[in-house]
């Protein structure tokens, strides 16, 4: 009969590696309750300013909660992490790294700021602004092949640090298991984040995560794949977007631009400081490829959904 | 007193010059009402099959209807166009055109399929399958700066062939005025299409559309930008979605495992041939970058909606 286990809270590994120690081994169709710390590792708090960044230890950043070893799991099978349940903490974070994100050379300097999450519903971004709290875990991933002391902050096709928007309650996500017992870990969650992270965090805070699995013996992907229970964009889709493009030879020129475009936008239309406009854009700011055939000249749209300007956002 | 004025079926161009003559001058506030042909101005009709591709002339590829002259617009200032509203004709193609899409490499053979839109709801794509007709023009743009015989294929800041879905009924388009008079030209109009229209076809199809314009003066924007009035994908939000994912250095060889992935998928679960998948992939996939920023592996997704396989489908 499935089991539900409780994952110890104080077993946190900082990198990947092919043969860490599994600290929980279950059985497919088991569920395993996580409670993961912000991706600082709690070196950040309610309380923090701009001035904590300076400090940041990078060595604690990514604190992952795992492994689990899936019974049975094998090179070649794919795990099926069911998101059953996510409730973010009463607080979160988010910020511009220097020298990270899409447009480090627009954006040099640190910039921090905290959000109270109480109301369980809103991220009240300013007094015009709610962007509604879609959480997801930023970082779900099986132990990847060959690695060993292996960075956390790439994703690969093992997983890891996707960032994929769309992993949220009643995803499915299938992982393609690299080593045996697939040896799982999760973390860096957000309570929002748009299509891209441009500004390199979405809203990052703690999280309670209910995780069910599945083994599916035989599956061969090559990286990961999804499944969402509905509508993509369900608590903004009552109201109407906006978007900016960058057209050109280069996608990564054309984010760049489209995400340029957008904090012009959100500037001068609602007269915001450029640096909370770039931070609202990877909460809330969906990148889209619109075109990828067109004689080497490709589009990425940068699409803001404007429920979050909307009082009566839901 | 604002106008509607009966575009001439019959005015085509087939490339992008600096300075046409207008067969048109509007004001500001006019609407004008296009009859596009589609894409292949013709040269295919409802009973075409794939052995007509070998027989195209690309020199009659991209028929625009235009230019329109909009009094008053100048370098600096922003031309609104609203999509109004739009009728597609009652057939369309999509074709694999060999050395062309995403995927040249995996389907190096012509393919074309003809589709009856009599019922002005769906593409019939298969038995099971349904595509909702989603219409927009593939082609919206003002006359370039400095062109002279440029080819339409290309899209640019200009607009032109942005091939981006969310231009449907309802939409707002905002393209920045390059020549004095503005000179916007349309066609290449599609039914249904995916975010990267990733086999190079989406839904050609002939249209009728009645389009608004606005010049708004002093409104400086670098490349295109619009508003929609509504969700972006709201004839398919009532049920999942299902995303495949390519992660890696390369944003272009990352859209491209995805959409391998899909096609892929496509054909294991729903038995379908990979010609079949990868143009089902073109006319209703989306391609969301979903990581941007992440130690220089990026994720980009793409995403089926699985309405397209419901009965119910509204």
């Amino acid at each position: 009969m499935a089991k539900t286990h409780e994952f110890p809270e104080d077993r946190l590994h900082f990198t990947w590696a092919k043969d860490p120690e599994p600290v929980l081994t279950i059985q497919s169709e088991d569920t395993v309750v996580f409670k993961t710390r912000e991706v600082a590792d709690n070196q950040f708090n309610k309380n923090s300013t701009t001035e904590d960044i300076a400090g940041l230890d990078w060595g604690r950043v990514y604190p992952l909660a795992g492994p689990v070893a899936v019974e049975g799991a094998e090179p070649g099978d794919a795990l099926e992490v069911e998101i059953v349940d996510l409730k973010p903490g009463d607080w979160g974070w988010t910020a511009i790294l220097p020298g990270l994100g899409l447009l480090p050379e627009d954006f040099p300097n640190a910039y921090l700021r905290t959000f109270d999450l109480s109301d369980g519903e809103f991220i009240h971004f300013n007094e015009r602004i709610k962007i509604p709290i879609t959480p997801f875990l930023g970082t779900m991933g099986v132990s990847p092949k060959d690695a060993h002391g292996q960075a956390i902050m790439p994703p690969g096709i093992f997983g890891g640090n996707l960032a994929t928007r769309q992993l949220t309650v009643g995803t499915k996500l299938y992982l393609p298991v690299q080593v045996s017992g697939a040896l799982f870990s999760c973390g860096d969650a957000h309570a929002a984040q748009g299509d891209g992270e441009v500004c390199v965090s979405a809203l990052e805070c703690p999280m309670t995560a209910t995780l069910k699995f599945r083994l599916i013996k035989g599956k061969r992907i090559l990286a990961p794949q999804f499944l969402t229970k509905g509508a993509l964009t369900p608590k903004v889709n009552h109201k109407g977007f906006y978007g900016t493009t960058g057209v050109g030879p280069d996608l990564m020129k054309c984010a760049q631009d489209a995400v340029r475009a957008m904090v012009d936008h959100l500037s001068e239309s609602y007269g915001m400081e450029a640096k909370d406009a770039y931070l609202l854009s990877s909460l809330c700011v969906d990148l889209k490829i619109s075109e990828i055939v067109d004689a080497g000249q490709y589009v990425v749209s940068a699409v803001l959904p404007l429920a979050v300007f909307d009082e009566e956002t839901k």
